[in-house]
């Protein structure tokens, strides 16, 4: 038994990717509901478990805290099927998931993040063009390794998979159009038939 | 013996990070030099090795190629003294090289790349007070971080410390000022007194 609990924000894509692992790996734990909107992870009380200000945080055991969404991934399939015994195919995995933050995340879902969590009228949807182009660009990378490929790194399911499913299947709330990425797509379906897939929350409706 | 081919740009920070680690493993490497601003890395030769179109690349062998400089260090590391034995240790790591990836890397890293590499009325000075402001944000954290502490992960030189002294130690190039993160500062001494560490390369004089 575990007594993992984790701080996120149930429709993050980054807090999502710990839910979906936990829920694969079937280890039990506690999420606590954090509204990063509502500044609860800028408190002094959120800071002094992690500084840099954001979910999702694992605590680990008490008082023992992880950040960074894709080290939680890390930890939690280290010694499972969801992290490769081949010492090339692991940092493959982790080539995948440095790709998801640098290349990927920054734009897919911050444009995922305009769109569907502000006001219509926000000024931040001036950053839209800019985000639609870089993140596209991630999207054809993706696509053309996809075409060949079932999943991301040596033909199996693996956290890589789950970094990047994250916010690439919730792209068409960032206005990006997934139609124009089949490999991409039948990928996405392989993913959701993979056993105890759970969901993830929608967006919460933005303010008018 | 290796036969590692290293496809990067000297004066890079995340190229550096690469070379440090080869340089204190010993592990001989080949070095091929790269001007990303020359469009080398857009050619359809350099993409068909990485698609993501970036340096460093690692050639790990005849034809194979790991992107990411991160992944890169990973893949080196592990099985050295560079990489802990101990779980929660190596995920520790991994949670400062994605901190760095994220929120560090893409203000610091990108201020100085103005500052150092772009010409004096380039454009792209706009971005500098919001690059300043989120940089120093960065740098905050692993002055509170480094405050109590001889080295970013469980008080052993690793390949986090690698990661994040590339872009830190060269801020001051990008207009930050070192002088008011004393602990930094203390830890890039650190690093530097290191076995076989080697500098970076100035970055090239900007065009005017």
């Amino acid at each position: 038994m575990s007594n993992y609990t984790v701080y996120g924000m149930s429709s993050s894509g980054n807090c999502y990717k710990v839910r979906l692992l936990l829920e694969q790996l079937t280890i039990p734990y506690r999420w606590i509901e954090i509204d990063t909107r509502s500044g609860a992870t800028r408190s002094s009380e959120f800071l002094a478990r992690n500084p840099n200000g954001r979910v999702p945080l694992l605590e680990l055991a008490r008082e023992q805290y992880l950040a960074e969404s894709d080290a939680i991934l890390f930890y939690l399939a280290e010694g499972t099927a969801f992290w490769p015994q081949d010492r090339r195919e692991r940092a493959e995995v982790l080539q995948w998931m440095f790709f998801e933050q640098y290349s990927h995340e920054p734009f897919i879902a911050v444009a995922r993040f305009i769109c569907a969590f502000l006001p219509a009228q926000d000024p931040r949807r001036s950053e839209l063009p800019r985000l639609h182009e870089r993140g596209a660009q991630a999207l054809a990378v993706m696509e053309r390794h996809l075409q060949r490929r079932s999943f991301l790194v040596a033909e199996r399911y693996s956290i890589a998979d789950i970094a990047l499913y994250a916010y690439t299947h919730a792209a068409g709330e960032g206005g990006f159009d997934l139609a124009a990425y089949p490999a991409i797509g039948a990928w996405l379906r392989r993913v959701e038939a993979q056993p105890r897939y759970v969901r993830m929350p929608s967006a919460p409706t933005p303010p008018a």
